[in-house]
């Protein structure tokens, strides 16, 4: 009986020890006749369930044995069409598959995320240090020689996993290589002299972080950047020649005028139009042939309407257009790479006695490897769920809707509808009037009014103080007030919900945590601990719930928690580039500038520091541009910042020009090129996901509200029984104890069937997949 | 004979003198049943040809008289229909109709434009007047009294073409009655006070202008505007908000710092983040609290991030979102008004005998009076260009595409491929050599060599020059030489395609006049003529041929050209806002700003005008800033579009605010709202409108070239012979002639048909039409 269960033979047998079965699976991928091919010739190239071979039991193991190689590469192939990886890196044999396995797991990656961490927080400590974390040079070459080490040992794991003639071709993996090379070669060269030379490299150890598993949204991000470049290049091609044209016509019509300091020379025309693009400098810039012929400002509106307001904006226009386009795109070719994973995993799931689907029993297989902390009642509802037909067999077309089901959590759902409702009658009765109270509109528009006044009333209290020192006087019983209107409700919601439900929103969650807050700073004030002071002033964030209000402003938050991933992607892949550009910064820049470097300069005011007595009072004349400097990293970083939001980074730029060559402005200009491509590239991406969203509500506007993604599928008793059995005969004593007690749940209420809910929040494939329907099939 | 002829009746009759019949064609606009009504009643009111009436001839000349007022309302439901005009204000009789007419020709809509730009054009010579153009307090006040009159003229005739109940309920028109009379009284004021009073009512003058026939565009603008701002509001509370939040932050963690101004009371935390947002304080904002403790960067950090990256980007998302919704649902409104046009004028136009389309006499009655200026030939190709069917009559669904059609411009196709082919035989081949020369690959790209070198040798030439005046010398000989060879150029191409094929290029026309105007730089070398060296300058615009070269340029350059009319709008959109602001900025803050005036307040140095002595030198330390002020109109567009490129603007803020008081800061924060609305309308509509062109080119990607909209018709002798007889029967000589012409053409060509080919440009409405296809329908 066991057997007839069990001798079930895969249609594909693969990874076997031998290896030569191996790439007979992965080199006939888009082989849709499966079905027809039953009588298939692959398990006889396994040596162990050779026709030839004797006893029923051996061939019984070995099958079993088989059957676990299955699950295991189906799991990869799935794993593989989740995370977008080629197929091409697929492991093609045993070693591999160990090699992948190990190069596959949380651990490992962990250790390659910290790796180049370590790499990238050296230049904290490295030669322009930052003061506090200054470390001896031996130190901290000892330091990044062990952190290459460690990347070596990453890499040759890789190497083994790919072989060699995958891991030549995979272009990152080998820049990846040079870059660890020439930085192997210079810290043994640092260790050796002793001494730091100009380690420009230090720039490409980004190329460490870009590669981690867990960096794949900035490897995303980079690619979308490095494709929108073509037209953004051609673009930029027309506001420099703008520039050109304009340069040349400024420097004719106002160099003749000698108190013109801006265009007195052509390179200087040049910078300073490039300058104006950017605004940085304007009225200035105009300012003294404005005063000597009025018209003269013609010149200059035309130049800012046309670069300014023409090009820049199509410029944006172009990368929004090529964005949108790559996204689209994109979706389309994950969705099918998606697929061929799911036809690779089919194909190995299928067995040659029922080719037309996917029992549970392989199902659960597959499971137990793709996602090993699921539990047995989840598998058989993730089972049920993708099972659209009434046979026992899940067929391809089913299958295809893997992914979306996967993800779902299960949940029983309840009969009970608060928590108290086990409670006695008084209890219940008291617990039932606080969630009445919590859940009315009354309540809560209190609580908005309360809310409001505590607006109102920090602002005309700040409004009242007029600087000094707030915070050594006693603790306002105001603040005290409020805090304790905020507790009561806190504690009232949290009894009349429950503490997992009122948890579970993310608004409720902000309001715990921000008073939460507001009591650790009411501490801070009343015990007088003087480094928390600035918990006090997050007072007014409570203010922020105020936008519940409205609908426009939940959207908006909504979304903006939503991007929220994204945006933090995007946000480390501008530091990447931040860290490039610091690092060489560093380089040419470290110590040029300093208080009164200046003087030379047109800049010099804002590089002043004079210290001089007036009176009997020394009056200190700052003009502190000297510390938008590039001393060590994290000044740079800030400077970097500034050169970012562009206002006034030509006096930066000036300034450090004024203590090297004129050709350091190829390093400021560069830089405004590269953070205006990926400005522009997150100002088109907010406005792509946003634009798509409002489409998708005004799309659909009659569903009501988006809850994600819910699935409900009821199981009878019957059902669970017949898995327990299943469980049993393949002794898995951890599952068949949990589906019993989902045996004695139903029992005690006297059930004969339960109701599962599944349900995962809503992603933005799944949007896209509702957007463009029409349009994939 | 002639009778059978012109003895069909109208089925609708309207526009009699009696004005009884007026109402009902209007009252029941939907009737789809015409053909069902055969026996129509209209005719039966129309008192001249009441069914008692005598002869013939008195109901034939009847009947011609009600078909001359059925084409002249047709002609101006048609006419509504594409200006958009709402059809409640149809003139309802004949009374109504004269005024109509009266108030609907172009001198009628010259002098509305005029009297409205003079009335803005006054403020240059009122009290803070621009000094050249001062006029007396007695001659501006005649001048806006007389333009007043002139107005209040218009709007009677308005006013008796649309009915008093119809003009009280036109909302437009009641504003600008309202201004009008407020305007009167205050000019009056002025006379006899022969004094000017605080004027701020003066912005309201834009309403003239703004009322204008030719403005609609503009008033398009304002009312997408408008209907932008609802959402753009919500986001700007948002954005108000955090900054507020903020405010109080900075004020609690920065005013303890002494040295630092920025934060010391709410005020300035407030004023100082709002200026943050437009970056336009941005290092000086942070330095002193930076200079303390280097983590206060981190508020800046998320301050800007919050609000400006990620708000001002939603701000444009919502604009732009707002915007494309608008844009979509315009075009659908605008479509369904010009069907119920065309309605209209249809049933207006089709007879009882023939309820089922509109012949040829019928139409080119209605042609008359719609396009005067179309000749005979082209009213009978727009005829058969209309017709689909081969029945001599338009049916309504054909009549659907009048609007499409109306605009082709005919012209018989050409046999002769060039100008010169009638010359003889040496000529010929000459220019027929030339010809070829001129097309070939070869001659183009030497010619862009040329203009490349030639790129190259200005800037190196500009380069090798320092300062100076250039042009006091004698002319370059390089400057020659180069324009021998664009002269040469222009000679060759102007005989090879011929005058009229050569210029009607675009690309020809700009080479043509800059060429012009190198060869007037030239002369004005020369001879030295002060006045137009600026021609001299021009030179480089000659580059801008190099753009032709690639696909997207062109792609680029053609959007613009498309979008010039739109874009010229929003500008002027644009300059109604800054001529409100700049009569409230002249009236509040004249005069208030000179040099040296503002060394009390924090920028005193901008506003420095010191005249020292260093040695035996007199030195000038200007700070301009002076400059930037409100002293006459001129001036304060001037500072009103550096307020618009936003850098600095605290500047002069700061240096008003200190001679007047802290509320005058409104003023400025306000502006910068109003112009951030339509900055980003601006980018919104330039991204909508490129986006848009890219997808449609990505979608028609296929078809070839964008040549406009063709259109090929064949006209048989026989026609035309057909059309003659016709004009003959109502004694048109002038299109009796005119088509008689085409009939010698064709004998001598001994042709039996010409081939005429219809051409326009294709419009965004064009566009939309296709893009909207299927969501149309």
């Amino acid at each position: 009986m066991a057997v007839s269960m069990d001798d079930d033979v895969p249609l594909i047998l693969t990874l076997d020890d031998s290896g030569s079965s191996a790439s007979a699976p992965l080199d006939d991928l888009d082989r849709e006749e499966l079905p027809n091919e039953n009588g298939g010739s692959y398990e006889v190239i396994n040596d162990a369930s050779s026709p030839a071979a004797g006893d029923c039991c051996a061939q019984q193991s070995s099958a079993r044995h088989n059957w676990e190689m299955n699950y295991q590469e189906a799991a990869i192939y799935l794993q593989e069409g989740e995370n977008n990886d080629k197929f091409f890196t697929h492991p093609k044999n045993a070693k591999a598959l160990a090699a992948y396995l190990f190069a596959h797991n949380h651990l490992f990656y962990l250790m390659e995320l910290s790796t180049a961490l370590l790499l990238l927080l050296l230049s904290l400590c490295e030669a322009p240090a930052v003061p506090m974390l200054r470390l001896g040079i031996f130190v901290h070459a000892t330091l990044e020689l062990f952190a290459l080490i460690v990347v070596v040992f990453e890499l040759s794991m890789k190497m083994r996993w790919l072989g060699f003639q995958t891991f030549i071709r995979h272009k990152r993996t080998m820049v990846k290589t040079c870059v660890l090379f020439v930085q192997f070669i210079e810290a043994i060269v640092v260790l050796v002299r002793q001494t730091s030379h100009v380690r420009i490299t230090r720039a490409l150890r980004c190329i460490f972080l870009v590669d981690c598993r867990y960096c794949g949204a900035v490897r995303r991000n980079l690619r979308q950047i490095f494709q929108s470049l073509p037209p953004f290049i051609d673009i930029l091609l027309l506001l420099l020649f703008f520039m050109v044209i304009f340069a040349i016509l400024g420097f004719y019509l106002f160099s003749p005028n000698q108190s013109d300091p801006y265009f007195n020379t052509l390179e200087n025309s040049l910078v300073n139009l490039f300058v104006l693009l950017t605004t940085s400098n304007f009225p200035d810039v105009m300012m003294p042939s404005y005063a000597r012929n009025p018209w003269s400002c013609v010149f200059f509106i035309v130049y800012l309407s046309i670069e300014l307001y023409f090009i820049m904006n199509l410029l944006l226009a172009v990368v929004f257009d090529t964005f949108n386009d790559i996204e689209k795109r994109k979706f389309k070719s994950l969705l099918l790479h998606k697929r061929t994973a799911i036809q690779h995993a089919y194909r190995l799931l299928i067995t040659k006695q029922r080719p037309s689907g996917i029992s549970f029993k392989h199902f659960e297989g597959l499971l137990r490897f793709y996602k090993p902390r699921m539990c047995a009642r989840e598998r058989y509802l993730t089972f049920k769920a993708l099972n659209q037909s009434n046979t026992p067999l899940v067929s391809l077309k089913d299958f295809y809707n893997f992914y979306e089901v996967v993800g779902l959590k299960w949940k029983a759902k309840r009969n009970r509808e608060h928590w108290f409702d086990d409670l006695p009658r008084t209890a219940f009765l008291i617990f039932k009037g606080i969630n009445i109270l919590v859940k009315s509109r009354v309540f809560q528009y209190t609580m908005y009014t309360v809310v409001a006044v505590n607006g109102i009333w920090i602002l005309v209290e700040t409004f009242m103080l007029q600087g000094g020192n707030f915070f050594s006087r006693n603790v306002p019983w105001s603040y005290i007030v409020f805090l304790t209107i905020y507790g009561v409700e806190l504690l009232l919601k949290t009894t009349g919900l429950g503490p997992v439900e009122y948890l579970s929103s993310g608004w409720n969650l902000f309001d715990f945590s921000v008073t939460l807050f507001a009591f650790l700073g009411l501490m801070a004030l009343a015990f007088n601990m003087e480094p928390f002071y600035f918990i006090v002033v997050l007072r007014p964030l409570q203010l922020l719930r105020l936008f519940k209000l409205k609908k426009r402003y939940r959207n908006v938050l909504d979304t903006m928690f939503e991007l929220f991933p994204r945006m933090a992607s995007l946000g480390l892949t501008l530091l990447i580039f931040y860290y490039c550009f610091a690092i060489v910064g560093m380089e040419f820049f470290a110590g040029v500038v300093y208080p009164n470097c200046c003087n030379t300069s047109t800049v010099a005011d804002s590089y002043r520091w004079i210290n001089h007595t007036v009176g009997n009072k020394t009056v200190v004349e700052e003009g502190y541009y000297y510390l938008n400097n590039f001393d060590n990293i994290l000044n740079s970083f800030v400077t970097l910042f500034e050169l970012t939001v562009v206002n006034d980074w030509y006096i930066i730029m000036e300034g450090v020009t004024s203590q090297t060559t004129h050709w350091s402005r190829l390093y400021f200009m560069i830089f405004y090129i590269v953070t205006m491509v990926v400005m522009t590239i997150i100002v088109a991406f907010i406005l792509d996901a946003f634009v798509f969203r409002m489409n998708y509500t005004r799309k659909n506007q009659d569903s009501e509200e988006d809850n994600g993604i819910v699935l409900e599928k009821e199981i009878s008793k019957e059902e669970v029984v017949g898995i327990i059995e299943l469980y049993k005969r393949s002794s898995a004593t951890t599952e068949t104890t949990q589906l019993q007690k989902i045996v004695l749940q139903m029992d005690k209420y006297g059930q004969m069937s339960t109701l599962f809910l599944g349900r995962r929040s809503r992603t933005k494939s799944d949007l896209s997949m509702k957007m463009y329907e029409e349009e994939i099939q």
